[in-house]
């Protein structure tokens, strides 16, 4: 059951609540089943999300840590808590593009499934009250939530974790379609990886099928109705157990 | 009266009518006095319009062209005809901003008349089914819209012809607050500006006026119903023509 720590609640997100610990350099994520979509209009339940979630992000973050990029994980001490190390969040979600789906296809004449080469790397504004919206680097700048350094980091990190998860993913028989990333800055400045990878936050398509519905095996589901979230959900993390097994 | 040539009619848009002449390379372009905002969801008639704003882009073509900027604009046949070298529009709107104004606060945290230094040069997709979306330079490359020495030169040309208009525009007291250019190819390749430059394509703000109604001498009289607006359309040509004379 859902039942949250007995700990200070230091933020709720859509899908995850923030706790203090003892050590004020260590934040406790604890994963919802809560579910929304296009900002929340969009609102559901997602049964055992939370562990699912928790388990895939877990395991994405020992492989990338593993292959030298550095997150803010630290260990998993429940089914859905995590602990982290606290970071300052940049507050723009990096989104990279391997295939064109979802809000480029709204917005652009690029059709749904176009293979994108180079990949797109985007920033978008994370602030719900404007729909977390696309940015130029220009607007960046001139808004002050990050310099060209650091947006050059943002984006170098971006490309190599997509390296590293679209080929892990493929050997699970999945594309990695697209995804959005957070990062922070700890104590001592290092930028980490933060937030989750999940299939909240990735587009993943079944490699084994070509039909547009049945391919999705992430919150597409839910945010178009096509049934069988929970599933898509749990088939996703069997193969990554079973690809790490 | 508004009473198009006998011509045949190459296209109709918003604002203008491109008519084609005896000339392939040329091409008489017709302004009407329809003003329509946000993307044509918004529409009405600034009475005498089309004789304003044709009159001030041929000053304006006129004066960039002395500062070594390539235009299409060859000759003002008519109170409301301006004869224009044929080119193949780049589909981009590029809009340039010195102050924080319009869609830009709406979609940004960043406040009505903040200072933009240096200048935000943004592309959008020039594409009214879609609604002209901010594009990023990777979308634009995804596209296919324009390659980056494109993208290079058609920022390099926005710069300069800012630089141009912002000081010709702060002798007639008037703040170029932003604008939106589009460019084209003619029949050697050659990039040149296209368009109008007028209170539909700018926002101008009077120096003499701090209130933030008072001050606007543009579309936005119209966009959010200010009143005055031919008579604002007028001063800023009468400005200009006394700055020239």
């Amino acid at each position: 059951m859902q039942t949250g720590p007995k700990l200070p609640k230091l933020y709720e997100g859509k899908a995850k609540i923030l706790y203090a610990t003892d050590d004020p350099e260590v934040v406790l994520t604890y994963f919802k089943d809560d579910a929304t979509a296009f900002n929340a209009q969009k609102r559901g339940q997602i049964l055992n999300k939370g562990v699912v979630n928790c388990a895939m992000s877990t395991h994405l973050f020992q492989l990338l840590e593993a292959r030298g990029v550095a997150t803010h994980w630290l260990d998993t001490t429940r089914d859905r808590e995590m602990r982290v190390r606290c970071v300052q969040i940049v507050p723009l979600e990096v989104v990279v593009r391997n295939i064109a789906a979802g809000s480029l296809c709204k917005q652009t004449s690029i059709p749904l499934g176009q293979a994108l080469t180079p990949p797109l790397v985007e920033f978008c504004y994370k602030n719900d009250d404007l729909g977390d919206p696309l940015l130029t680097t220009g607007r960046i700048y001139a808004m002050g939530l990050a310099n060209e350094a650091l947006v050059a980091q943002l984006r170098q990190q971006a490309l190599t974790i997509n390296q590293i998860l679209s080929d892990f993913f493929q050997t699970c028989g999945i594309t990695l379609v697209d995804f959005k990333l957070e990062f922070g800055h700890d104590s001592k400045g290092t930028l980490l990886l933060a937030d989750e990878i999940s299939p909240d936050t990735c587009r993943l398509w079944d490699r084994a099928e070509s039909d547009p519905q049945r391919r999705v095996m992430d919150k597409d589901r839910f945010r178009q109705d096509l049934g069988d979230v929970e599933t898509a959900y749990q088939r996703v993390l069997d193969r990554i157990l079973a690809q790490l097994a």
